[in-house]
């Protein structure tokens, strides 16, 4: 307890919060703005992902007891909120994204712009995670009806909520769909970059550890298992030393391509339609369709008694 | 910006409403019953583990100012409400999986016995996670006292909910186990399915990552570490090439086992009683008592300077 | 539902709750004792830690509507909380750690002590913490901005978690760090336990199943990615077969290295400074400065058609 | 002090929540008996009737921000949750009064079909209120608009849970009414009995104090001010010297009247149309219509210096 | 139960909900509109009164836990939050109230000025109430210190409520005044118009039925007991038969005038300095400093046995 | 909107919170001392007044679903919580009345004596609580079971409140009596002084505006109307002016007596045994047991069509 006695009984509480409020300009630079708009707010982005997913899956999460007569109240109630609540937080993003509070007007017009396209296709997105769901029930022994996975599966919740982020990532709406992505990395341990393109039917099983880089694109019918990396290999830096965004450096894995537990793609390589990639195989090439990849049989090599690990 | 160019700056929420309602009925049909009996509540259904946990670990969960003279009054209390619960949620699963609303009666009756089979239980489950919390504390060394393997430790948050997960399983309450299950897997990122069997002092140490499968027997004494997957590895197709479900497929751990992280068991094989699993282990076959299975020791090969990875 | 036809369909709930208050004495020991302080809070020390976040990233978390001119009221006013929370909540964890309740005045002293200790210490982890925000901002290609870093990051929050975690357990404060590090874990999957030292500008990308031990030293400037296991290799035991507490035994990484996903480090190695630790490698001896470690190139050895995995 | 120092420090509490539990059956019978049918929820039932008035004034009460468009999905999703509150509650009132468990299945009938009639009644509350709104907005030179008295007359707020509670009254629900009014007594100050029937274009201005009885009947344009009692003079007793109960014994108020504050009228006499009842007058027989009702002009009696009150 | 016999057992919502949403006018035409500014929130406004209360008296209303160094933050904290409640509420009670919602950007403006004006005048009431305070203590010989006035007392609640609508009220805010005059007669059944001019040192005692008109005009050091009545006798009807608004109709009372409980003044008249008004008097007319103004003493004039009321 | 012209769009809140914290001594000194005991907090008072409403009268208020098995641990968990709010509650008051913060142990101390004994009294205010209920049951017509009493009678919650109140008034702990009398105030209007002494089985019917002072002598079996108040003449000033505390002032109510609505008795007069004071009678002197005092019979007065009131 000797760092505790150096120190004396009493804090002097307000010089540390004058030194909270003016020391780093990293962190408080945006709060000491004279700028009016507010910072968007994270946990009003996750409430509202929360609730689309309620109006996308209505009686399984959000109220339960939803029937068919008054099935529209609810969801009709639920995107409401959610309209305006996508609205105020697009255009803090707009404004917290371009450092600028003179043009509230635009920003204003520029949030429900995009907030009406986002909902234009929310039948489209509902569409997808049906045959998602469809994919997790048929993927899985374990899987009782397919109402189940709806419930209980990790995979159709990240599904779901990057289905709506990559829906906002295309608008080009700055922050938030990073935010609804990561809600679902830390509920399922399942990160999805929202800039990843997936295709129809898709299931990830267990899913923990999984990571599915910015620049992916998925296929139709793929399945993944827990601890898959679809990652980059090395990015180029540019003259400042500092990697140059926005180039395609994730895998491309085609059509009804199986990718077992622990496996690692890297890099911008194809894996060919029909592909199985075995467990904790290590890839950074192209796979031509119809493959099987597995690592050595021999992975217990020696059987003995004694010594240590 | 292109793509929200095209779309108007109105949405027209009611249509919008009216396509969700309508066109999936993968998802709506439930919702679209005439049947009273609303779905199961999966927020109900995870406030109700977390109050178990609170009437199992009394203090250290739930309300923290319980003292010998009162502890009665709080875990009767809790438990009075969560026997509620349960016969509310165990009629709606009833309901939900038969499909079958005019049966209102007889669910009652089977939510109400079913619940008390449940808590006749409860005193067994609870022996048996003393016994895991034993388990923690001797297996780690940084664990400093039992109470601290109670108040911190994912294996331990993991393996109550397990523990009553696997309780309901085996009554053959539909649905309920598995928003059990996986609602600790949302926290701790463990994924153990309410079909395994775990003997007793069974302790997983960081855990983030493991998967044990729906047939898995696990002995007494069991040690696991983070990212062990002891899963299944392929599963036999019906005839409409679906999975058929409930084929033993999972491993058998037999006691005083240790598997460590990263390894991955696969397949119906048996690890002998007393083995030692090595980290990245990849086991597809049975393993004698005793055994002690590593990698081949030379797994950082090649030392050198630059080059790419 | 044979199981659930032997038991009666009622429940004799206050016998039930009988042997609950009385059968384990691990765990209802402490509920038991006729001491006056309560256990520590396990969801008011959450609460805490998430409080202090908004301290010290002000609009990032909390109130998102901070302003120059009111910044200081915002964190003055969650400080002032804190401080009342820590303060009750290390006099319950001293008390619960010694199990001795005659002594409450010293405790009081103690805790105020302690926390005053604690609140000096802030400034340097916001400035810390500033430093990490920028390492996640350089290190991630898909970074937009330092900000989204601080909203998103799964690493950010973890290593946020941990600074003020260590600054109490450096304090030999019981129990609250790991519960404070335990949140993180729950929240990103990146465990990093209260004793590790990490240096300045930290960045975890990703982050799902990475362990960090309790003796390890980690320098200036280190990147990690998912999966990785900073662990020991085994532990000795004392005479009575229980696990020594206390001594070195995970690894030291220096300077400027990068571990790439689902590398395994264990014991107490020293990685050398500059060092580039391949994806997936497993290493249990020093490696020298400016070392390239990586997995043989044949990861992928078979290509096939047809077969079982 | 000396009160407390003949107790000693310590309760003991066990024995208290014994003596309470058992010692008085007017209060514990209740809670006592082996009924599975609980309790009405005095706290459910109150927010039904908030959600109900915010069905009724949509925009004004409950959520803010409806528009035309969305307007249905609002008042639906609020009055589908009204609905299972109102049977559920209806239920369980019966289950209470009648304390009879062991119909269960008549009851839910009941209370299905009592709901359902009294939702057929909701659009002519509606109705009704809309010119109650109209009355205080003529009735009040303070009045700017007549949304303003939906939002701030308490008149307006004790009309509408008594236009609510009296179609319940009219239904022979029991308690439910009672627990509706006595809600608005206690915001308001105006009592009004379920059982009054009350005319269209109803005004209470201020209102704290005024009691209108049971079996009052007061016609259309009927204005009220604080303070003014219409209640029973006396009442029979039966043989065992009870209050005989259901007899018509409180004033009928005919259309067009006004009655000024602190006025009050006893007993089963009439006030014939159009007449005005002044201030603090104290009526204890018919009155015929058109007439004028005050207190003796000189009620300042004595101006004086000095002396006491 | 004839009434619910008549009505079927199902009930049709959306038929009930579509005549809801269209039948009335009055009610549904503010939520009707195309009008984008939401309807002003009864709820936040009346939060936002008890917030102002807790920045007024911190400690007593609000976080108990407040110490001299820290009493800054918490009065900052909450005023921050107030001002921008104040200017959103604001701004939708001006275009609630002009019915004009093509002019955000001028609301927005005037919303600013007027809670700005508004913050300026919060130390003067501040000064006011402190005054009123030790009017009650000094005013009751029930009271122990004016801590227990400030704590417990309905007047001083009332008082404090009354003088920030006044404020409002002087800057022609619509609506806001009002609801939290309203808010404050709801608690106490104190009802004070907002419009009302109360001077220094200002107490009313128990409180419960008194009413204080628009145009009133109180003086310092007055006394108000439970039930009195400062109201207006009749109002001039305009051409159409509607009561003429604004005309000064409610009684002035000058400094140092005690009223006592149940007293009834109507009318523009004047009370003159030092008055004292007795129990139950009815006053239509002036009356000059230094009056005694009490009913006739012999008020109980029958004493006997038997007969009715 | 001249008002607001003057002031300037923007307020500057720091220099309005620097003059709040400062201005007014008689508010803020208490905020502004350096004790760490902090204010009582109000808030937490009423809810543990309602806490103790829940377990007197198990299943009318808290939780509805108490069984007979359960009831114990309903009513053991309630008080358990509310013993601790009690003990902290009084330890503030106490410290806060004396103003002395450097006894923190001897307030401990007196706060665990006082609270003991205070639930010692609970099960006599129980029984004294039936009482009432069966007083409430008899003494109205529109009663139609003792239950309804309890449920909606805002004459037993008052006097519940008063009960609990009058006993910490007894043991002399300071606000806290008055605390809960006030939240009984402001939900029905009704205003008991936790002084004044109340025996059995007494009813209170509508109640709003009643006063009862602080040194009432209230008999058994005595019913009393709304508007009824039993207060002081007027009090003696000490040689300061200030009135002069504790003095016997209010009246005796002897047994069995009946006070109509408006009544108004006044000073330490004696109401004989079985009286009946009628509807706005006024009393300032003795009356004999037996009497009947009503008003003249000729309250209204003139009967004319035409002329203002």
């Amino acid at each position: 307890m000797s760092e505790a006695k150096k120190s004396s009984d009493k804090c002097d509480l307000p010089a540390i919060v004058e030194r909270l409020c003016t020391g780093e300009q990293t962190i408080t630079r945006r709060a000491g703005t004279t700028c009016c708009e507010p910072l968007p707010s994270r946990a009003d982005v996750i409430r509202m992902a929360e609730r689309l997913r309620a109006a996308l899956f209505p009686g399984f999460f959000g109220i339960s007891e939803v029937r068919a007569e008054t099935l529209a109240f609810h969801v009709g109630h639920v995107l409401d909120e959610v309209q305006r609540t996508m609205e105020l937080q697009i255009r803090r993003c707009l404004a917290f994204s371009e450092d600028d509070a003179s043009e509230g007007t635009r920003f204003d017009q520029a949030a429900r712009r995009l907030t009406a396209a986002f909902f234009q296709r929310l039948p489209e997105v509902q569409h997808l995670l049906a045959g998602d769901v469809r994919a997790a029930y048929e993927g899985d022994p374990a899987a009782r009806t397919p109402d189940e996975a709806v419930f209980c599966y990790p995979g159709v919740l990240t599904i779901t909520n990057h289905r709506l982020a990559h829906e906002l990532y295309r608008l080009e709406v700055p922050l938030l769909p990073r935010i609804i992505s990561e809600h679902a990395h830390s509920i399922t341990g399942i990160d999805i970059h929202p800039g990843a393109q997936v295709g129809q039917h898709f299931f990830i099983d267990h899913g923990t550890g999984v990571v599915i880089g910015e620049t992916c694109i998925i296929g139709d019918r793929v399945r993944i298992y827990q601890g898959v990396t679809l990652g980059a290999k090395s990015f180029p830096l540019d003259e400042e030393g500092k990697p140059i965004k926005g180039i395609p450096r994730h895998p491309i894995i085609e059509d009804d391509v199986i990718v077992y537990s622990g496996a690692t793609i890297l890099g911008r390589v194809t894996i060919g339609a029909g592909s199985m990639i075995g467990g904790n195989v290590w890839l950074t090439r192209d796979v031509p369709p119809g493959s099987r990849v597995t690592v050595q049989p021999a992975r217990e090599e020696r059987f003995q008694l004694g010594g240590g690990i």
